[in-house]
């Protein structure tokens, strides 16, 4: 849906039903929010049993009021909440806000059905409500500073949290909705208005639950294309996802693992506090066309700048601990900055002014300049006193301050590459100045270095391709032949049901060969797979311990492949509830898979894509050729990803698929063993 | 050195050398500060050139003043430093602080010999003063609020701004030295007579350098048992210790992996933003006897109670990612928080009182006492409103949060166990009662979070023993002597020259044997090891190839363990140029070594505390027995890592030792290969 929601935001007239004269009620304080607007927007108050507040007196219902209205909020009890919309509907409303709460999810499907088929919207039931700063409405529980981040979250509770880190960090809203159940109006929806919304310049968003996946991950994208950051702060992993994972990569796929992905695919910062949600916004202050050039350049080259060797190292601690680089200068540059400061100073990276910036004020930019000028680095954070003189009133360096914070910016936009600064004067004009001329201001080091780490945004979030025709039948047999199809290699192989045919096909095959027991879950772990039979009384031998311990559905015997000739590895998807399929590659044997060293992406991905999956495992430099063995052939490990994420997204009907494990050589890669689950 | 300092921080009298009347000096602010405290104690202040301040005339020199002064303050240009100093001491200055910065370091460490030598101390030079509250002492640039925490800084930038951050949080100091450059008074010995300050609830460090790191675990670990918190910052790992790394366990145990096992060893909690410094002391507010109740007891069990499922799923996803456990609640507990609380509200953990706190106030204590007593968990950790009601001046609610407050401090008090406060309102009247009573409130939830982490007090810091005899000799047999001798396994073993010894040697022992090229820092890497030689022939030709390729300076022929029936570790030690020997614990591997999958403690260590190194390896449950496979002798390997530590700490002439690898089994644990470099 791309419905506008413009009434919901900035109404022509507003009505409140149930409101209060009791500040204990939310109708109180949602009359109070309402009368705020009322040179704006025609602003009514109704409640059955009568009353007035401010000079108005609470109408006895909406059909009373005599003419239409575009927004009403319904703070009744649950009993009366139908009735009310319908009522609203009747009245005209183009929106409806549901403070109610206690309804069941059928009820508040069936009144979100109705709403709809009459042309409106609903936000809620279950919500704190709604705020416009710019449209000057208030309809929520307390009060929300003014500023420029639209704020969509689905706790009320958290939202006046939220409201008070703005206030203290001198930031604050041009929207707030709260979602409530989102019986109808969707988190997807209010991120695609809010990013569209010209008084707001970052989007804030809080989930319990991300709902369509896609859709999310899409308007997300839009919107950081356009310009507008989106940060989110979510809570909670799915206990169900959890629960019905079954195979490894579901187990390894938490949820937690496919909403980072989501948002590295859209070029969403995901976030884990409430502080650092709105922090994350003050972004929005660098020119968009200087955000989006930084995309691509992670890990990112920083340049610290610093009063002082204390905030400098910890700075560049941090910067390190946040996966930056933090490379040493050229003898070339050090020698620059050495000529713009005092003897005592440092100039490596980080560099510590020592005083430099007392000596003269202007040596802030000229340092910044020569820095960024260079093209040692993509990004400079500048840590410390600047914008202390201003707070402090001292004088001329005072004056002197603001005209080096423009200064500092035009080297932002001159060179196209942002500086972060810390100051402890976050809340001065210059800091101000700065941010109002493209250069943000944290008053902790941490939320400064934390923006500085480029939120990735891949190249277009993989399309989902139409669904290929279902595939059914054996999870082994059924499965290689469909990702054999995709280009993915197998070693020869034979079903097999008795010890006889095993031998035939041994014999066939030629030795050392593999006999494997199918259609057991963990094959493996229940000594389901004998390697390396010579010859064929291991071949019977093995063949006859298996019948007797596991009685399988059937056998496969195959051509062995020798595992110290490469690198094992697992390349499996799952299709997730919210994200659709989900791409898992990790490193195999007991130990890798112990501590879980594993890549998620939304499937599908190409080859760049397969490429970036492996650069992220831990262990990647193995790939690459570790301690003199020789490298593995990435391209042909690529193909394998590339196929799985492929065949993945065109069979919804497979819940899960794995290779497991793929064995990557310099000469290849081939997969050992394959597995799926088919959705029930 | 256990001198007491007094003359430092509460001085009878105090002299400012350098003084001034111009705002933009040292001299002014120092005079400035000083004579804040002229109603307590005889203020000078002292300027060649003369001058006044506040009515106070400069003294010509020291000798004019014609009395004694106890503190002398030094802000001089540095070529006046050295004979300031001398008339400092003739004057009977007991404290001298050194602001004075540009000294060589030979010049400072002889001015610091003459103060010893006087008796007195000598605070930095290059530092930015000492301040004391409660004897009304500020002598520094700037402002400082008071309270009850004391600083100890090596940067006075830095400094600064922790004060802001502890003034915006409430928060302040009860002393404060800058150390500088630290010639004489050292931080050990300003940590000790800040713990000892009865006015001081917690020591926060700021250390560029940790100096002599054995006297400052012990420092800090006498500090925590006296019931005194102690917070550590430290910036930048030293390069130093990073190139002087050659072999393995030097490359792997970083300085920072050595610093968190030196605070683990003394209860210190070591943060990494200036923000985390101040907010940790926090916990000073918990009874002494509830914070030394809960060292041992990592990783904790955390309930967590909050006002909407907003805020207890996020405390949740940090307390989770912080690695405390958040249990769910037994059904018998659920069933009687239900009791206490409206239907909507969730009863497992996190709780979410889902407006119960608004309904009946007292439930919050009734809900944290339920907790606590039920022994389910270990702490509580209370998020959302409370505290609200007082703030918003809420009448007969705000009155009874305070009582309700009294309430939940007394659970602490009555159960022993502690409980975190998270609050919008941490300003409030009611989170000052809640701290007074014992019970810490944060204004941001991953703060409250991290202090509910417990800080590690290891029992006893390791001691160390007197040095036993100089070892020398080869780095593998000798090394091999020596460990066995500390009851080390190695296989059988002899060192041969020879192609023909080596085919003796391996008849004697029996094949299949391994073959070592001696002397060779990285031999597996050069292919100086040969595995699984079967015969004769094999011997024969990897000798051939080995001394025709590498020319070692010997061999060595040994019995071959057959490795698949164990787990391969490290097990190293290495001299740290700051906390002497450390030890170094890591599963081998080539994939393991590549991620660095290791664990650091100071040595030496007994064998609970070997058990413990291996627990913190992220791939531990390998040891336990993975998928089926037996558990490896943890006794064996952990006496291994014991006489490793022991050796390493008894041979000060030691700089690095390696067992690489150790095998581990079933049934005992194995060096098999032994190497060692000596100080030179």
């Amino acid at each position: 849906m791309n419905r506008p929601l413009e009434s919901l935001f900035a109404p022509a007239s507003v009505a409140v039903v149930g409101a209060s004269e009791q500040p204990t009620k939310w109708g109180y304080w949602l009359s109070v929010g309402a009368l705020t607007g009322r040179e704006r927007r025609s602003v009514h108050l109704v409640n059955r049993r009568g009353g007035a507040l401010d000079g108005v007196s609470f109408a006895p219902s909406l059909a009373a009021l005599g003419e239409p209205v575009e927004l009403v909020v319904v703070a009744t009890p649950a009993a009366q909440f139908s009735s009310t919309v319908d009522e609203a509907l009747a009245a005209g409303a183009k929106a409806v806000v549901g403070i109610t709460a206690g309804l069941s999810r059928a009820a508040q499907a069936e009144v979100a059905a109705r709403v709809r088929a009459a042309g409106a919207v609903l936000l809620g039931p279950n919500c704190m409500g709604v705020a416009d700063a710019a449209a000057g409405l208030r309809l929520l529980w307390g009060e929300l500073p003014a500023g420029d981040i639209a704020l969509v979250s689905q706790s009320g509770n958290l939202a006046l949290e939220l409201g008070a880190i703005a206030r203290r960090g001198g930031l604050g809203f041009s929207r707030f909705a709260s979602l409530g159940n989102a019986a109808d109006v969707t988190a997807v929806e209010l991120l695609r208005v809010c990013a569209a919304h010209p008084a707001t310049r970052a989007v804030a968003v809080y989930l319990e639950d991300v709902g369509d996946g896609r859709a999310f991950v899409a308007a997300a994208a839009a919107a950081v294309d356009a310009g507008t950051p989106v940060v989110l702060l979510t809570a909670g992993r799915s206990a169900e996802g959890a629960r019905a994972a079954r195979s490894h990569t579901g187990a390894l796929a938490g949820d937690a693992a496919v909403l980072t992905a989501a948002c590295r695919a859209a070029g969403v910062r995901l976030v884990a506090t409430p502080t650092e949600l709105i922090e994350a916004t003050r972004v929005a202050a660098i020119p968009a066309s200087v955000r989006a050039a930084v995309f691509p350049a992670a890990p990112r080259r920083l340049g610290v700048v610093a009063d002082g060797g204390g905030h400098g190292v910890i700075a560049a601690d941090l910067a390190v601990a946040a996966r930056l680089a933090v490379p040493g200068f050229s003898d070339d540059l050090a020698a620059r900055l050495a000529a713009l400061l005092p003897p005592a100073a440092t100039t490596g990276n980080p560099v510590d002014l020592a005083g430099g910036g007392e000596r003269d004020i202007t040596s802030y930019a000229a340092v910044v300049a020569a820095v960024l000028e260079s093209s040692e680095v993509d990004a400079v954070l500048l840590s410390g006193y600047f914008g202390s003189y201003c707070e402090q009133g001292a004088g001329e360096l005072a004056a002197a301050e603001g005209e080096v914070a423009d200064a500092i910016a035009a080297v932002v936009h001159r060179t196209g590459r942002p500086v972060y600064v810390h100051s402890m004067a976050a809340r001065s004009s210059t800091a101000a100045r700065l941010a109002a001329g493209g250069v943000p201001v944290w008053s902790a080091i941490e939320q400064a270095v934390a923006a500085a780490v480029p939120a990735l945004r891949r190249p277009g979030p993989p399309e989902l391709p139409r669904p290929a025709g279902a595939v059914a039948g054996d999870a082994y047999w059924a499965g290689r032949e469909l990702l054999a199809a995709a280009g993915v290699a197998f070693p020869p192989a034979r079903a097999v049901r008795s010890r006889d045919d095993a031998l035939v096909a041994a014999g066939e095959l030629g030795y050392p060969v593999v006999l494997k027991a199918l259609g057991l879950a963990h094959k493996s772990d229940v000594r389901g797979v004998a390697l390396g039979l010579d010859d064929a009384a291991a071949v019977a031998a093995a063949f006859d311990d298996m019948a007797g311990r596991l009685a399988p559905a059937g056998y496969a015997i195959e051509t062995m492949v020798e595992l110290r000739e490469g690198v094992e590895l697992i390349v499996g998807a799952r299709r997730d509830p919210r994200f659709g399929p989900v791409l898992l590659v990790g490193f195999g044997g007991v130990y890798a898979e112990l501590i879980a060293d594993t890549a998620v992406d939304l499937a599908p991905v190409d080859r760049d894509g397969a490429r970036d999956l492996l650069a992220r495992l831990r262990g990647a430099a193995l790939l690459a050729g570790f301690r003199g063995r020789p490298a593995v052939d990435l391209d042909a490990l690529a193909d394998v990803i590339v196929a799985v994420s492929r065949v993945a997204a065109a069979h919804p009907e497979i819940a899960e698929l794995d290779l497991n494990p793929v064995l990557a050589t310099p000469h290849g890669a081939v997969a050992l063993d394959c597995h799926w689950e088919l959705a029930r």
